[in-house]
């Protein structure tokens, strides 16, 4: 079995990472993609802080880029929304190249962007190419929820709690969750804005999926979150006021025709001391029961996991394949290309 | 699609609501077997307390069964060992009947019991069977923590917590989870008993099998749980002093070649007011994680696994194939044979 060979499509902080553990997964990286002109032309190990080049000199061609080097994988940090994620998904579609991205509407984007999903679909089963979504929430928000729900008998509802640290994201997504703004402000804005679906919804639409169950409606509610005594916001370098917005929650609930209720709250905002990104979830039903993962690691295991699910991709059927119909995850304790062929 | 038709292999406990959950999803049940006198010859409605007769009459005959019914799976909760669970395994293997069972050892018994596991293997295989063991440790126990496992780049230790109230079992359980003993009593038995191997070792075995890592040793080590005051025995209806023995706990280890060190500790003992069953997975490495599934209600998902396994178990390959290598568990919504054939 020959090593696999990856392109990094993308090359900032998360994709730092995803270079880091595939060279420490003994894959190949054959080529790099930037758009951004302070990469191009760079090689690739100086921009991920490796301390070392690899070689790999940054292009902001894509196509010439596949067909140069013919890669078994391309992996995509670049953005979060199908509407931008469909160039870099269409031209690896189009290549037949295999495509793994973090775009959170990836995870499962067949009812949030019906039309650019069919059209990757159709031109990836063309090529003979795989496109997944994946990242944090294919486990924690996705597998995992629906391997727990397995060992139900019978379920009412699905109830999941995760929260990210706006502080973690500089200053513009802190204002883009309201960061500072007084409730009054907060409501104007949430009145007014025309905001895209939520990632929780897709979250929801693929849990929803592995069920076979029917969606009946869909609702998606906004609450801020206040501060109950001043806080320092990181991103934003300065202090919010209590009673001000620290961030929202989403709450999003899909009903189901046959009766079970899927409801996942998301809320970003800027940490206190002793707060940790959280993964709580419960079903209700026979039995009830619970799963928490304590304070996750969501950056590290979006990376871990677009890392760990490339044997997957490559070997899944052609088309927009989502994370929920890939197999259960495995640790990859080996190099990722003795993943391949069904030898472990 | 037809229904899928079952025969439930021991009518006690745990097939009492086995039993219910097969026919809530649509499962025919065409046959019943038992070797208990005081059940031969009865109806399984009667005896599973459905308020109503099934028309299905117990036999202490499996094979005469097994061949007037010939259905697509046997759920067999008759014994833990595979000593003891070789006995129906072979006759539903001989008979080409798929077996699923909760019987602890089969969860991975190619380490424990590697001369019976390959013999059913080879049986199964000559006959188109699947033999499987599951149970909660199926989820729980080992695919839930491979899946976390598949969430980390690199792991050092991976190391679970579990729990089992002795009072739930009966007396017989009790004496043999040494409640009530002194600490001298108990060192004596630990010395002089010839324990077979612990099912933490199985879970071990099954967990380490996924990953591909190579076993270097594997050791098992056993602690008394002491009252830390006087507590009552339900089971065994005394109180136990303070300082006795109210159980145990087996600690199992497995060092891996390659470096990573699997650890599992499994306590029975007599539950104060306030305990439940717990499960507590740690993974230390890149990145550390944690997994807690709160109070867990151990024998309902027990049975809930047995019965949703089941589209499963039919669709595997022949052979003995262990519950790591089956598909990642799904919800049962709808009627288990619509599971089959790929349509969902």
């Amino acid at each position: 079995m020959e090593r696999i060979k990856a392109v990094v499509y993308g090359v900032g902080a998360m994709n730092t990472i995803v270079t880091r553990m595939l060279l420490d997964k003994d894959v190949d990286i054959v080529g790099a993609i930037s758009r951004s002109e302070s990469k191009v032309g760079r090689d690739l190990g100086d921009l991920t802080e490796l301390g070392r080049q690899l070689g790999v000199v940054v292009s902001d061609d894509a196509g010439e880029v596949f067909r140069q080097t013919r890669p078994d994988i391309a992996v995509i940090a670049v953005n979060s929304y199908m509407a931008d994620a469909v160039e870099q998904l269409r031209i690896c579609a189009e290549h037949g190249v295999n495509a793994v991205t973090i775009s959170e509407e990836a995870l499962f984007p067949w009812h949030t962007s019906p039309e650019i999903t069919a059209e990757l679909d159709r031109i990836a089963k063309s090529t003979g190419a795989t496109l997944t979504g994946t990242g944090h929430q294919d486990t924690y928000w996705v597998n995992i929820v629906a391997m727990l729900m397995g060992t139900a008998h019978h379920i009412s509802s699905v109830t999941g709690r995760a929260s990210w640290n706006v502080d973690d994201y500089g200053p513009e997504v802190a204002g883009d969750q309201q960061v500072g703004r007084t409730t009054g402000q907060f409501e104007e804005w949430l009145r007014d804005s025309q905001r895209p679906p939520t990632f929780g919804r897709n979250v929801l639409d693929a849990l929803v999926a592995d069920t076979g169950l029917t969606v009946k409606s869909q609702t998606t509610r906004t609450r801020p979150d206040l501060a109950a005594e001043s806080v320092f916001s990181q991103s934003l370098q300065k202090n919010i006021r209590a009673g001000d917005v620290i961030g929202f929650t989403d709450v999003d609930e899909i009903q189901t025709e046959e009766g079970p209720v899927f409801t996942f709250e998301m809320s970003g905002r800027v940490y206190g001391p002793d707060d940790g990104d959280i993964n709580e979830w419960a079903i209700e039903g026979e039995p009830d029961l619970v799963l928490s993962n304590g304070a996750v690691p969501t950056q590290i295991t979006t990376c871990t996991q677009m890392v760990n699910r490339i044997p997957d991709v490559i070997a899944a059927p052609a088309g927009f394949v989502t994370a929920e119909k890939l197999p259960r995850l495995r640790y990859r304790a080996f190099p990722l290309h003795t993943y391949l062929g069904g030898d472990r």
